[in-house]
C-alpha cells in the first residue's frame, strides 16, 4: 500500500457505544488507537471490557491511562458512599462524573499529538442518553476548537477533528451500526454497577437505556444479567 | 462574615508565574482551592515547590494529582531520552507537553464543580513564554466556552471563568505583581532541569526568561542556581 494510513485516536470505555465508534473509525481506515482510563470507576469490568473490544477490533495500540477521578468525586460512579440510582431521575443524574468528557478528550488531544494524529473519536450520543451536560454536540463542537487552538495542530493549521459520528443516533440505531460491522456485544458493559463476572444490575439509568435499545432495534440482548435480575 | 466566601480553583505549578496567580486570586477574596500534578515532569522538585507556596498563601485546600503524561510522551520535560534545549530554538520547542494546559484545565474544572467553584485561575502568560500554543489567550477563550458547555454550569446558566491573570504581562510585570503581594520567589521553582535541591541550570529556555524578568522588574533574583551556573 502506497499510501500512509491515518491514524486515530478512539475513546474506548467498554460499553456498547465506544465499540460501536471504533468500529465505525476501522471502517473508515483508520489505524485506531484505543484509549482507556481506569478512573476510579465503580464498573471497573468496563476496563477488561474495553480490552477484549480493543483486541477483536483490531486496533494497532491500546493505552489505560489510571487517572484518579475519585479524588475529585461528586459522583455515584467514582464515590462508592453514592448510591446508584435505580429509578429514572429528574435533571443531570448522579452518575454524571464531573467534567470527564472534558478530561478524556484532553488526554487523546496529547496522546493524537505526539501520534500526529488528526482524528479522535468519541461515542457520547445526544439522544438516548442520560442527560450529561458533556454530550451535547455544542460541547463537541467547542471542544474541536479548543483541540485546534491547544496544539501544534492550531498552529501549522493542520486541524484537528472531535469525531462524534453517534451523537445523533438512537440507542437502536447504535446498536443497529455496531451489529452491521460486526462488534460482539457480549463482550461490551454498560452496567453502572455490574458485578465483578460483568453482569448487568438491570436496574440501572444505563441498563434500562441499553435494553431498551436492543428491544427498538429488533437484535437478540447478549447482555448476561446478574441471576436474580430482570428488565 | 455575612457572606459566603466565593471559590476558586487555582492551577499551581511551584513555579513564579502560577503562585502570583495565586496571589491575586487571594487578594480578590477567593478561598482558593490549589491543584498541582505530578506528572512524570523532569522537575519534580516543582512539586514540593507547589506545597511551599500553597501553605506560604493560606490555601483552603491543595491536591496534588498523580496523572502518567510520561505514558503518552512528545516532551523533553516528561521523556527523559528527550534533552532540554540550552539555547533558543525556533518555533515550539521539545519541552512543550502535549495538551498540558487543556488536561490541567479539565481537570481543574472537574473540581470546580464539585466544589461550586466557578473561577479557574491559570498563571499562563503570551508575552514572556517559550511559544507554547496553550498560553495564548484564544485557547483560554475557548476553553471557557467548553466549560460553560460541558458542566452543569452550563445548564444551570451560572458561568464558569477561567481567568488568566497574568496573561497581557511581561515577566517583569508578573514579579512585580508577585512581589507586591509578598510572594517569596525563593519558594518557586521554573527550571526545567533543576536539581534534586531545587537549585536552577541557569541554562534552560525557562531559566532565561525568569533571570531576564528579575533583572528587568528590578527585583532581586532569590533563585537558587547550581554551583557551577551563572546566568
Amino acid at each position: 500500500m502506497a499510501n500512509k494510513r491515518r491514524r486515530a485516536v478512539v475513546l474506548l470505555s467498554g460499553g456498547l457505544d465506544s465499540a460501536t465508534a471504533l468500529a465505525i473509525a476501522r471502517d473508515e481506515g483508520f489505524d485506531c488507537h484505543a484509549l482507556s482510563f481506569d478512573y476510579g470507576q465503580r464498573h471497573r469490568v468496563e476496563v477488561q471490557a474495553a480490552q477484549r473490544v480493543a483486541a477483536a477490533l483490531g486496533v494497532v495500540a491500546h493505552k489505560i491511562m489510571p487517572l484518579d477521578l475519585g479524588a475529585i468525586g461528586g459522583s455515584a460512579l467514582t464515590d462508592l458512599s453514592i448510591a446508584v440510582p435505580e429509578q429514572p431521575t429528574a435533571g443531570i443524574p448522579v452518575t454524571y462524573v464531573p467534567a470527564r468528557n472534558t478530561v478524556f478528550l484532553a488526554l487523546a488531544l496529547g496522546w493524537a499529538e505526539v501520534l500526529a494524529a488528526r482524528d479522535i473519536f468519541i461515542g457520547v450520543n445526544a439522544l438516548d442518553y442520560s442527560g450529561y451536560p458533556d454530550c451535547r454536540p455544542e460541547f463537541i463542537e467547542a471542544f474541536e476548537q479548543v483541540a485546534n487552538l491547544a496544539t501544534r495542530a492550531g498552529v501549522d493549521g493542520d486541524a484537528c477533528h472531535i469525531r462524534a459520528p453517534l451523537i445523533a443516533m438512537t440507542k437502536a440505531q447504535i446498536i443497529q451500526a455496531g451489529a452491521q460491522r460486526g462488534v460482539d456485544f457480549s463482550m461490551t458493559v454498560s452496567c453502572y454497577q455490574a458485578d465483578a463476572n460483568g453482569r448487568a444490575c438491570a436496574k440501572c439509568d444505563s441498563c434500562r437505556l441499553r435494553a431498551a435499545g436492543f428491544r427498538q432495534a429488533g437484535v437478540a440482548d447478549p447482555t448476561p444479567y446478574a441471576v436474580s435480575s430482570s428488565i
